[in-house]
């Protein structure tokens, strides 16, 4: 369980460890012989290699399975825009899951500039050491265009985990969850609070596993076609959301809704809410690190099944339960860019996880051993 | 010793390790309470101090010891412009160095750009993360201008180690064999064949030292203030050195003088022309992987002291001594710049290691345990 003093028991950990990772020699360098094979003059033969046929620095480097943690720091965790010296204990920690459950190298760069067209050129331009890009903590819009600027450029796979890894993990839940109520994905209503990189990622991987009835709704109210402030990507979700053209805001939404999912910043899902929902709604309520609603106080309001972000509650909706599996699998597959095929795959493998689902059981733990290998092998 | 096939052993070590170096969590984290402070939630107060404090990145994370190794590949080792993938086993070479020798974390950047504005743009965007920057195997004279823009633009130590330290390893090399022969520096003539980023290094430094009679010699000749075909680079050197005004090629610059230092792309010092030097001159011919002549070859021709690059000979002059206690004093005394001053300490303590100095010994060992903490302590 986590201790009540877990902000100070952080700081402390932080400070004495000067750092979460440690890049250290896989080999020791130990007399003459040693060195002139990992650096001069025996490198040169490698480097000459690879001169002529970049291809196989995935072979003879760290290119093998090295994957870049980047952020601006303009979205971080709930903490909102704190730049890239706050961001960067949040990479770290990434790196060191990356490292523990995924077997794969990982190194945290956090960026001196929040201009996406800077962040494009300089990802670029540092792009050959790495495997594969976690796009991490950078606000919407900009970081739409930015993975698919950098996507279209590069040969390795650009991930922003925010809209991709956040979408697989609720999407798990809800097959599971679904299978506990006895209803269908086709037949159910889904309202989403909170249009940023999340919401708008897991919006369109529900609507490409089948979920036909969604309502977005963001801090203005439900999105619908009629709007006249939207950005391009919540346009783009008016038109494939909202079926039968609601208006008005989260009261109005949820109305009869049988699945409600929070990635909002600050949102409030009320117990009346939950009441007025369909029977056995199943309620999601991710916003860290304060949920929409309490899981408990959802469960007293009628919620069937009941997820969050935290830790200390039952069913825990984090990131962590795909990213160290994605990012193996997409290595280790030699694939290049992610697509919704693999996203729904990697979603059906970390839902089938759980053999057993319940209402207490929607999801797996973080520290299952089969959730890494699970996604890594399914998705290729 | 170094084995006659170390090319094909390389490449085989090469492709077995799938890259040299491998980043790892310092603590394993094994339930819900480790995950809590190393991640979310706990990582939020890490990342909200550091967002109000960014001067305690040094503290609470990785910035506190980690060097980026970065080239853009127009330069390395005696292969010349093989781009960043060529580039990549070299650099990792050196991470794994500075690892081993010096208890830093160093992690490899290959450059996608060759471009010196976005070179400069590139790493100033990622520099948060680091406490110092290693540039490396970059090419003059934009190497120059790199390195000055970048250390005048951020607050951490930026050091092309092609120039400073080989410039230092060569003043520690010349300082005791200046001792085997019994000269003084002021009186002794230095000729200096190669005018690229570790010839310009090295001439400034001789001449903070107190050497007062330097010729430098480039592909067209004895560099001059009446030559027309100068970089700035070297105009600066031309205003510095050659006092005598001497003109002409490397067969009449070496006539009388006390003191040989190659550092050149496949030139070469014929037996012939260490026959017309000075008494007991010092040769130290430093071309990568085929010295300006054998040292066998330049005893024979009455050579008094002879360096050069390779680990198979006496005396290797190799940056390997320099970098890791570098590095490691500047990041631990907080210097945020390197200036003369520090690079003479640095050779001084690096010639001291050596207690008695001889022919065959004028320079330590790169597995000497004491090289490090001698730089590393004296240069505060």
């Amino acid at each position: 369980m986590i201790k009540s003093n877990y902000q100070e028991l952080a700081l402390q950990l932080h400070k004495k460890l000067h750092g979460k990772i440690v890049s250290q020699s896989k080999i020791v360098v130990k007399d003459e012989e040693d060195l002139s094979l990992v650096y001069t003059p025996g490198v040169g033969a490698v480097s000459s290699l690879l001169a002529n046929k970049p291809e196989l620095a995935s072979q003879y480097t760290i290119k093998n399975n090295t994957v870049a943690v980047i952020s601006d720091g303009s979205a971080v965790l709930g903490l909102g825009n704190i730049g890239p010296y706050g961001a960067l204990p949040v990479m770290e920690g990434k790196a060191m899951l990356f490292s523990q459950l995924g077997g794969l190298n990982a190194f945290p760069i956090v960026l001196n500039t929040q201009e996406p067209e800077e962040i494009i050129q300089t990802i670029i331009n540092i792009a050959p050491v790495f495997s594969a890009i976690n796009l991490e903590d950078i606000a919407a819009p900009q970081c739409f265009e930015i993975e698919k600027r950098l996507q279209a450029t590069l040969d390795i796979p650009v991930v922003h985990d925010d809209q991709h890894a956040t979408a697989i993990v609720v999407l798990a839940g809800l097959i599971n969850s679904l299978k506990v109520v006895g209803k269908q994905a086709q037949a159910s209503r889904v309202v989403l609070l909170g249009a940023g990189a999340a919401g708008v990622g897991v919006a369109k991987l529900l609507i490409s596993y089948g979920f036909k009835d969604i309502i977005v709704v963001d801090s203005t109210g439900i999105i619908d076609t009629t709007r006249t402030d939207l950005t391009p990507e919540k346009r783009a979700l008016s038109q494939a959301t909202n079926t039968h053209h609601l208006s008005g805001n989260l009261e109005d939404a949820v109305k009869g809704a049988d699945i409600f999912i929070g990635l909002s910043t600050g949102g409030k899902l009320p117990p009346s809410y939950i009441k007025s929902m369909n029977t056995k709604p199943i309620i999601f309520a991710l916003a860290n690190p304060e949920p929409e609603i309490l899981p408990n106080d959802a469960l007293k309001a009628g919620a069937a099944v009941v997820a969050s972000g935290r830790s200390d509650f039952v069913n825990q909706i984090n990131n962590v339960l795909v990213f160290p599996g994605l990012f193996k699998g997409l290595i280790n597959h030699s694939i290049t860019e992610l697509n919704d095929t693999i996203k729904l795959k990697a979603a059906q493998a970390l839902a089938d996880v759980v053999s057993n689902p319940m209402s207490e059981i929607v999801i797996p733990s973080v520290f299952d051993s089969k959730v890494v290998e699970a996604i890594a092998q399914n998705i290729g």
